[in-house]
């Protein structure tokens, strides 16, 4: 998508790969909103370090990372030896996986570049498999983005204000974003409509990467504290809801997603304002029997008890280019203690549709579409 | 209520007055909850300063502040002339009053201090009249609030998790509090409970002010993000709902309170939590007839984009005692900006009951009890 950078807006991806040069180029995530910086990853090693320190983070982005990671990896080898090679892959592979033990999209798009691999005869060979199937990989994400944004757009109208959540945006894929896929596509239709972004704390996604993406995008958007909402919504003032999911139930059509969805979806559901998910179908568990099996990460309570931001006066050890500093200050009374929940399950009832590349499904009707919502 | 200083806990109000220096003395509420400081308005004009500039705030708070300040301007007239007399009280009066134009209760309180001075037939005489009804009034609010903690305490059993929102705590009365009565009353019967404070975005009145009194008060209590509420409910880990109220409809039973209480009682609904409102009787409005009408203040936007909070690296002008200093934060992306509704309304639908002074009501019977609500 569009970044505004010195001489205009340019057109970037969130993770590409330099062959030439062998490195995987990255947005480096923490720095936003406050500075746009592309980082490469000279090795498979720091491509692992980007993906565990979270200068790329969201399903999507950190699946095409590790795809293109593993040949990046593959393709520093030298030798023809495919038995030595095949054991240079393999630790690749395990010190990508390893990166995020418990995200499932960095393993499957691995195993997809080391299936096509197979095909090669020599080291050569394989090494150019593994990298056009990272390619095609980071493509599929992107086109599965674009298909999402072919269905929502139909639901987004002239004159709509749209509430969202948290950031599932292109920052969370390889470009254009499962959430924000159908605004930028209504956008390209020249319909005009206004975004609310919650600022979702206490990471504050919302207020960092999605007003970001939508500021360079220029949407019109303004950011609303995670309380207000519900006032705006019983005035009037919102018509309809579009948020991402981390995982989604096939069998019972309950959506995990970022904590504070769960209440849009209630408040929403009051107000009778359609409320939909749109998901990439890898965020589909077709296993899972209950929302309530679905465990729920108790992040550290630092995140609630202070926040991160910029002042121009901060000392600190993390300092920008364009000379402000990163400073996490404590809000929160000294001796208290906080709980935080990072996640919410909502359930089907509260959801009108779920967006997916496939079209659009009532959740109940996940499970009886399987065969068309299954990735080939 | 207790506040742990140096050598131990030692009681104290948010406002009281040294009859000896004729000071008022504040609670500085804008050190909290990084430092406790109890700061002296040596004149009228100091004390006008000090509601203006928020060192007290909260309805009952300003009132007592507002009645002291009167009497504080009257007892500083050196003179027997009762014109002239009357001239300098009148000039105490505009100036406190213009304060915090907007309130109602600085206004009420001063005008029962002035009715009070009337039965003097000297200046000497009415100063002392003038102290004696601001005592009246700050102890006839701590009354209240003890009267609503009685009442609000058969509310709370052992072992429940209450949820409470933004600060209707003592530091907002001259003692006790409205939402937070009903705890230390039930504190003080004994029961074992547990407090969830919603951190109340964007002032984060919640993580400060309610925090801070529950940690002095030792009562057993986390901080959440305003997200994490509707989670938890639904895991069945919230038991009661107490908030405040700025202003509450005698005609309709509508609640106006901080923005995001409303979130949190169609959260309440939708799980069967009992959803309770506790008010001081000079809350209730009794001409208003619609909550449509109540104004919701909107405020400036820097709220919503940054947060307040101590680094102990901070440079900047406002350094505490301690040594830690008071930094804002820019949080949100540069250049977007954010809406900021400060108050929301919910309707009596979602209202189990009203704690007041005089018992608990449903929203609805306030009316036809207006006699029994209205301050003699």
């Amino acid at each position: 998508m569009l970044v505004n950078v010195r001489g205009g807006a340019r057109r970037y991806r969130t993770v590409t790969f330099n062959s030439r040069r062998n490195e995987v180029l990255l947005i480096e995530q923490r720095l936003l909103p406050h500075e746009f910086k592309i980082v490469p990853a000279r090795d498979y090693r720091e491509t692992a370090a980007a993906i565990r320190d979270m200068i790329v983070r969201g399903a999507g982005a950190i699946g095409a990372t590790a795809a293109y990671g593993l040949a990046q990896g593959a393709r520093a080898f030298n030798g023809s030896s495919l038995s030595k090679f095949s054991q240079h892959v393999g630790k690749a592979y395990r010190t990508l996986k390893a990166a995020r033990p418990t995200a499932v999209d960095p393993v499957n798009a691995m195993n997809q570049v080391l299936a096509a691999m197979k095909a090669g005869e020599s080291v050569e060979e394989r090494q150019a498999l593994a990298l056009a199937e990272a390619e095609e990989f980071a493509n599929e994400d992107v086109l599965h983005c674009r298909e999402i944004g072919m269905h929502g757009a139909k639901l987004i109208r002239n004159g709509m204000t749209i509430l969202t959540h948290c950031n599932a945006g292109w920052l969370a894929f390889v470009d254009i974003g499962s959430a924000t896929a159908p605004m930028y596509a209504a956008q390209q239709q020249g319909k005009k409509f206004q975004v609310l972004c919650d600022e979702t704390r206490p990471r504050c996604q919302g207020a960092t990467l999605t007003a970001w993406e939508l500021a360079q995008q220029k949407i019109d958007h303004r950011i609303i504290s995670d309380n207000a909402a519900g006032h705006l919504m019983q005035r009037g003032k919102i018509d309809l809801v579009i948020v991402g999911s981390d995982r989604t139930l096939g069998r019972t059509g309950e959506v995990a997603n970022k904590i504070g969805t769960y209440t849009k979806a209630v408040l929403a559901k009051r107000h009778n304002i359609p409320f939909y998910v749109a998901i990439p179908l890898s965020t589909i568990d077709w296993n899972l029997k209950s929302g309530f099996d679905i465990p729920i990460e108790e992040r550290h309570e630092s995140e609630v008890l202070g926040a991160w931001g910029v002042s121009q006066f901060q000392i600190s050890n993390f300092k920008f280019q364009n000379g402000k500093r990163r400073a996490y200050v404590r809000i929160a009374n000294p001796s208290s203690s906080a709980l935080n929940p990072g996640f919410d399950v909502t359930p089907p009832d509260l959801i009108t549709g779920i967006i997916t590349p496939a079209g659009i499904f009532k959740p109940k009707d996940l499970w009886r579409n399987r065969h068309r919502l299954t990735p080939a």
